[in-house]
């Protein structure tokens, strides 16, 4: 009995120990493919620097030629000592795009729907799950930018105006979760959508008790008066601009003619996802959705990003460059 | 011309006035239902108040018969004000599961199922939608009692034993999002499930590049060595206790005896929901989800409420008096 027990005992330790050796065999195999490929990777990485460098050089020997004595490549300190550049000292002699492409990896329309195909599809996402993520992290956004203490308004209104189709179903979660913060969001919802994910989530809404609005005053003065901040969820990236028409070309117009500030869901509405506008609305606040798109590269109000969950691979596929997020939050200000 | 437009100027004011006439006539109507009803409520809250202080009167005038000189009800204050009594004064001479019962509303079995079934069928709520909120929400919980800087091993190792059922997605979606948090979590899934969800949810950890546990080791030292914390979702609130085998029974018998800390996920595994239970697993941490169980009314650990969505009516209708969460956070410490 005694022996059948030191016997186990023994058997048990023997594995322990031999779990341990292959375990810290493992790492050092780990460590050593790292060692072997980490030259290459930093050579490939250095090159392209350098390769900026010059050309930054040769850039600045262009714009100073017209001054005596500029001697191009001078550095400003007295060191010989090969200090790496910073992002900043890379791209200040290139448009501000490049520089915010490079740091951020701002996306196409074309891209920002492969994405999401890719995440439907491979990754088995649901709609569900995404549009409850997304949903969650606008309106942690929004509290964000207009926190309930600085609301002007006696009581903390929002309107949330959501079109059809998917933006529309973020707004719809956005709508729910800004209730549950203590905001009193009332929706807005022009379209009966077929979509019944859309449905749904529109009936969360109403049985949650969130007013819905049956028409938009035309008067833009009433909405003014009665919100402290109104919701853009109209129209995403995917919306053919061509192919809207009533009742959302009159919701566009009278955004357009509103005072309080605006907050857009992914893209302000009515704008091309790949360009900037200055005809269309103009948003105090825009929440990129997964990924900032390239409308966004020159915005000038504040510009949060919302939703923590894209798997590395799709990251690297699409050559993002998100910002790190802190702690356990789920939006960042770009 | 110009009359027209000093027309529609004329009518646009008058209803701009019109509408904030009819508002503020809204209001008041509000405010003296509200006026109306008052006094009814307080009356009512105030006969249970009163009954219970005499409750207690006659209460400690048993305790105290044997000690000569006691007055019974004698104030510790020379006041004669009426000060209302604070929860913990009227309770304090009934058991401590009723005054929790009173403070949070904690739910037998039947309850938490029928509300979990109102919810997805008469709130229109999707399954998906309820796993991604609740997994999010654990996984803030995990990361505010376990932060990344507090974890005594190298890495900051998490394993995640997720059962076959709805409490088994959850962990999915839980393991997930830690590892979005920087944590480097293990998943430990023993049955594949027939539920499509098990399955999408699964595949997104695999895709995410989270190792996957073929086998659990019976040696409990390997698991001590190598985690940090357990996440345990394996049995949910609805799960029959007699009818779970292999290879559960096993896990649960691992579970027991390891060292490191365990999070349990809505209730611990192998309890009963509606009786707290010395023989089982003794979590450390317990993250109840929507609502606390009665398996949780005396449980010692640090007990966190994950899920903040539920309507204001399903509240009412369960008797629930769920704590208040702050800001935007969407767990909270009891």
């Amino acid at each position: 009995m005694f022996g059948i027990g030191v016997g186990i005992l023994v058997f048990g330790y023997w594995r322990l120990f031999r779990w341990n050796r292959e375990r810290r065999r493992l790492q050092i195999e780990e460590l050593e493919a790292r060692i072997a490929l980490l030259p290459l990777l930093q050579a490939e990485q250095d090159r392209r620097t350098l390769r900026m460098l010059r050309e930054n050089l040769e850039e600045e020997a262009v714009i100073m030629k017209d001054v005596p004595g500029w001697k191009v490549g001078e550095k400003a300190f007295h060191t010989d000592r090969w200090v790496p550049p910073v992002t900043e000292e890379l791209f200040n002699l290139r448009p501000r795009e490049e520089m915010l492409q490079k740091k951020f990896g701002f996306q196409c329309k074309e891209e920002a729907v492969a994405m999401e195909t890719e995440l439907l599809r491979d990754y088995r996402f649901g709609r569900q799950q995404l549009t409850e993520i997304l949903g969650h992290a606008c309106a942690t956004a929004i509290a964000k930018a207009f926190p309930l203490s600085s609301l002007e308004k006696r009581q903390p209104t929002v309107l949330v105006i959501c079109g059809p189709d998917q933006n529309g179903c973020v707004g719809l979660a956005c709508a729910r979760h800004l209730h549950v913060f203590e905001y009193i969001p009332t929706v807005f919802s022009p379209k009966r959508s077929p979509d019944s994910l859309h449905q749904d989530l529109t009936v969360q809404c109403e049985r949650m008790d969130l007013p819905f609005l049956s028409y938009l005053p035309t008067e833009v003065q009433l909405i003014n008066d009665a919100y402290n901040v109104v919701v853009d969820a109209v129209l995403g990236p995917e919306t053919e601009l061509k192919a809207i028409d009533e009742p959302l070309t009159g919701i566009l117009q009278t955004l357009r003619g509103l005072k309080v500030p605006i907050a857009s869901l992914d893209i302000p509405s009515g704008w091309d996802a790949d360009e900037s506008s200055s005809e269309g609305i103009s948003p105090a606040v825009l929440v990129s959705l997964m990924t900032p798109k390239r409308c966004a590269l020159s915005f000038p109000g504040s510009h949060f990003l919302a939703g923590r969950f894209l798997p590395y691979d799709i990251q690297k596929k699409y050559e993002l460059n998100l910002p790190k997020f802190s702690g356990t939050d789920s939006v960042v200000e770009l």
